[in-house]
This record gives C-alpha cells, structure tokens and sequence, in this order.
C-alpha cells in the first residue's frame, strides 16, 4: 500500500503557547492528519490540513457505541537541532492490536509512521525547547457511520494531531500516593484491556475520582476476577523491585502492553538487573514491605515515562515505598529513557528515529 | 429546574423514507433536541433546531476516551391517532444511573422526559404508522471539552436524535440461533456493565463477529470471573422458562437493567407464573434442557422487544429450544407489551405517557 499525502497548509497560523505552562493536551498545533477509511475502498485521501473542527453526524457510531482507539508517543528537539521520535513502529503494531479487538480495519504501519513524520514535520516550529517539554502525538481512529444498528461501522477516520506539552512534573519525578482500588475493575481477561480503546478510559474515571477525593493520586488496579493480582497503575504499567528483583505483571489479556513498560524491561535486563514478569499479588507487595524487602515501586507510561509509588494504601493499610522518596533505580530508568528520548544520551537501543 | 426549550424549526424539511423498508436507525427527522452542560453553570441552552452535523474539535474528550452514554426507546402512533411513549421515565432514571458511573453530571430527568416529548411533537409527522413500526429515540450524552488528559470533562452534550424503524422482525417473530461465548467477556462486576455507556457496545463487537461466522445471530455472555453464569443475550437480558418457573438473571453489577426486562417480570408476575431474578448457571440450562424442562428461552430489549431463542450452542452441544418454535408464552410476552405500547391492548401498568 502507498499512498500520496495531499498537504494543504494553513493561512492563518496560531500563536504558540508559554512554553513554560503547556500542561498536557491542553494546545494543538497548526496542523492535522486525516485519512479515511470506506468498507471496499480502504484507507484513502491521506492529507495534512488545517487544525479545525470536525463535521460530525449526530449518529456518528463512536458516540454511541465507542469503537474507537488510539496512541499516544512523542516527539523531541534535540540539542544539536535534531527532532526524535520514540519507537514509533511500537505505536502502529499496537494499533493494529488494538484494532483487531475492536473489529477496526488494520493499518499501514509503515505508511503511518511517514505520515506521522510528514506532520511533526510541518509543525516541527511547536516542538518545544525547553527541560522535559516535549511534541505529544495523538492518533485516533474512530467509526464514523451514521447508523444505529451495533455492528462494525463500514466507515472510520484516522486522525492525528499534536499538542505541546510540559515536563509531566514540574519539579522533576516525585513520588506519588496510591490507592489500592479493591470495588472498581478497569477490566479482564476476555475483555478489552490490552487493548488502547476509547472504553477502558471512560470505565477508569470514577474510581480515579473517588482515589482523588481521598487524596490519592491513582489507582492501583487489581484483576477482576479474583481482586488479588495487580494489573496496573491509573494508566501506567507498574514494577516493583523485591530484594534486587524487579517484577511487573505479566501481559495476560487484561493490562496494556505498554511501550515504555517494554523499554523498561529491555533497559533493567541490559544493567543486568533479574525482571520477571509475573503475576503478583498486592498481598505479596505488602509482605515484601513488611519484611522490608520492598525496595522500590514505580509506573511507566508515555506521558509521565517514570511514575515512582511513594505510598500505597490497601484495605485501610498504608505503606511508605523507600521512606517516600524517589528510588535510586527509578531515577536512573528516568534520566536513561529521558536522556534517550531527547537525544541527550547515546541511543544504544535503536529506539529513534529522526523526522528529517 | 426550569428551562425554556428555544424551538427553530427546519426551513427544507427532508423526504420521508419508504416505510415499508425502514430498517434500524437508518434514516433520521427533521430535527434534534440539544442542551449543553458546563461545570459552573449546569445544563443549558435547550434548543429543537434542524437535525443536521455536529461541529467537533479533534480532541473531543468522549472520541478519546469514550465518556459517553445513551438510552433507547420508542414511539409509537396508535390506531386512534395518540402518540404514546413507553416508561420514558425509566430511560430518564437509568440515564443518571449511567452518568453516576460515568462521572457525567446528572440530568433533570422530568425535563427531559418534557424535551422527548417536545421534540417528538414537532416530528410527530416521522411516526410510521404500519404494523410493528415505530419511532425509536436515541437520547445521548458526550463528553466535549477539547482536552488530552484523562479525567471527567466540564462539559457535555445532551442531544435526542429520532429515527423511524420498521418491525424488528419483518416476518413476525422467530427464534434465534445463540452461541454461548467462552472466550470473550462483556463485562464483569466493578466495571460498567450496569451502565449504557459506548464502551460497553465496542467491546461486543468482537465476538458478535466470531459468532455470526460460525452461523449464529448472537452471544449469550456468561460472567466474567467463573464463566459459568449466564449475563445477556447480544444486548437483551434472557430469560429462561424452565418447569414452569421463569428464570432471569439477577441484577449484579454487570447485566443492564432493562426496561423490557423490567416489564416483562411485571408482566409475568401479574400473569400469576412464577418469576425469579438470581444467577442461573448455563449448565443448569443445558441440564434443564436433557431432563425436558427447559420449556423457552428468550431475550428482552427495546429494540426487538421479545426474542425468543431456539437454539444454543455451548462448547460445541447444541440444545434446541421448544423444537425451534417460538414458545406460548414468549409469543404471549410480545403481543401484551407491543399492544400496550401501540394503544391496542389496555394499558393496565400505566406505563404509557401521550405526547400532546
């Protein structure tokens, strides 16, 4: 599959934003990317357009029935002027993933990465300059039939924008206040939680607000089935490091397979720290603690890369991560796939590439 | 709460499809109610204009992360010229519900029951008149603000969309081919099963497609923790007739609370046969089926009413349901409550509300 990608630029570009208040999601930049998919056609009319509103049938199939999907990855200005994106192919095979899920037609992985380069491109004057500010990278597909019949819509959109956005914590990583969610289930095996669907974030939000009203920060999720395992960390994978070992669970239908939770594992095993990955119960996490083998805990996830646990609460029992503090090993994971990211650190990995 | 609904009618009203081949949710009125909420303010600007696109940023909260929700529910033109609605106070009720586990604020639910009524009023002209037609209401809600970050938005659209349908079953009722599904899982208790929410609807597309490769019309969902008992049939609640007795599963955390489930219970209980809500296992079926006692089967939704099932297949046995037929009283079902909702049978549940 090849495709053209028609390029009609905007006349009228916006004033960029303070770059030192970007916040997350929060600015788009001058440009989109569009592509539409009809049943028999296929993906078509690939095009970058002026930032705007969409035209949508009131009966758009994604508002009511949620097939819906997306990614989220970044893209960084480098020192030396460069501009760096972070394993971009990972992105658009987990689309595919996901897509099959949701019975959304697959995609041209190749082909998507050049049209995401081709935007980043043309907007490449947003990316920010400034310490832990980065390009966020939003694709998304949606079904686009204007029918109400539930069934897998003949019509969809892919849509990619950019948003500038800010160092995810304004005075560098700190810990953060967890809760273990024991009434809520994000999701379960033989459902959609691998997947990156519009759904799974919509189911997460109330629990996420009760934790918030209890002055936690996240959730930490546990399986659905037998309220033991632990699953994730609000929308990040979570580690733990045991007596030198590192785990996280296992990827078995219910967790994202995240791409930042990858480069993690591959970095650990390359200091040659053990990381397992397994099922643990949050059980086991506070018996680690109690023997004070519970070392360190953290998150991973695109938005945040590095998220250390400094606290977590269970049952009405709380629990202090590393007196609290941002764990030696967290640290070094950060500045590592920070430093990559940004250029600023040798990309032993292969993890780059750079939009030119 | 107060509201004036400002009303401006469509200047080119549209052609009115064939009503002898209108299908479901395929062809849409004149026009379509719409209210905005932002946090602050509350609910507002309620307005009937000309059923026409919807101007949406990109960044869409409810395309990313599915933060919205629906009801369905009928119209219908009785032989004596009366447009009745049927429990639209139910679908009003279950709307806050949804939006409790959804983090959506809650609606005005007198208000919106005036809002259909209005909006019915002005399309009254859209109500099919032939047999088994009617005039299916879509009311929604979404999630709007033009935010990347995960969390509830502050702001919403409520909208009601109208679409003329035919009879669900051209032919009359007919029994339905079920696979019972082992792999896949609708929802699980702690998720958002109870809630008529889009993700919901996404995550069934899958197996639905599976089971119709392999000849079936829908999935019967068993529970998500043990799979072994019985949820839902596609998106209507099921019932099972066995010795006499009437079976549905009980209302858990994850099976819809249907209004046609609803109704039928109070139905059959009037009826004088016997009717209990608890978990029914799907062994229990089939093993009901091998003694003789499993009598009918058949699910319960808005838009096909009654569906009987004359068929299941679990693991690979087929049972045939009442050899196949549609049972007495699943036929007996259908006939009372599609005679109160058309105004042919004495409505002696007060359920129907006349639009004036």
């Amino acid at each position: 599959m090849s495709h053209e990608i028609r390029i009609d630029k905007t006349k009228s570009p916006k004033a960029k934003p303070d770059q030192s208040n970007l916040g997350f999601g929060k600015y788009f930049t001058d440009h989109m990317f569009i592509m539409d998919y009809t049943e028999g056609t296929g993906w078509h009319d690939a095009r970058i357009v002026p930032y705007g509103p969409l035209e949508l049938d009131p009966a758009t199939a994604a508002l009511h029935y949620g097939q819906a999907i997306f990614e989220g990855m970044k893209a960084y200005n480098t020192q030396d002027g460069r501009i760096l994106l972070f394993r971009p192919h990972k992105n658009m095979q987990r689309i595919n993933v996901t897509n099959a899920r949701m019975c959304i037609p697959q995609i041209d992985e190749d082909f998507f990465v050049d049209a995401v380069k081709a935007l980043v491109n043309i907007d490449r004057d947003w990316i920010p300059a400034s310490q832990g500010t980065s390009l966020y990278i939003r694709p998304f597909i949606f079904a686009t039939d204007a029918v109400l019949g539930v069934h897998p819509s003949n019509t969809y959109k892919f849509i990619v924008i950019l948003s500038p956005v800010g160092a995810y914590y304004s005075t560098g990583i700190n810990p953060v206040k967890i809760y273990v969610e024991n009434s809520y289930v994000r999701a379960v095996k033989g459902g959609t939680g691998f997947a990156k669907t519009c759904g799974n974030y919509a189911a997460s939000l109330k629990a996420q607000a009760e934790a918030a009203e209890k002055g936690y920060i996240q959730v930490l999720w546990l399986d659905g089935v037998e309220k033991k395992y632990v699953e994730e960390v609000g929308s990040m994978n979570v580690f733990f490091k045991i007596n030198g070992e590192v785990i996280t669970p296992s990827l078995e239908g219910s967790i994202l397979p995240g791409i930042t939770r990858d480069s993690t594992i591959h970095l650990l095993k390359s200091m040659g720290i053990k990381v397992t990955e397994r099922r643990i119960a949050i059980q086991e996490v506070f018996d680690a603690h109690k023997a004070g083998l519970l070392e360190e805990a953290f998150g991973t996830g695109t938005a945040a890369v590095i998220s250390p646990i400094g606290e977590l609460n269970w049952n009405g029992t709380g629990i202090i991560v590393n007196n609290g503090c941002t764990g030696e090993l967290s640290s070094h994971i950060y500045d590592t796939i920070t430093g990559i990211q940004s250029g600023e650190l040798p990309d032993t990995f292969n993890w780059t590439v750079e939009v030119k």
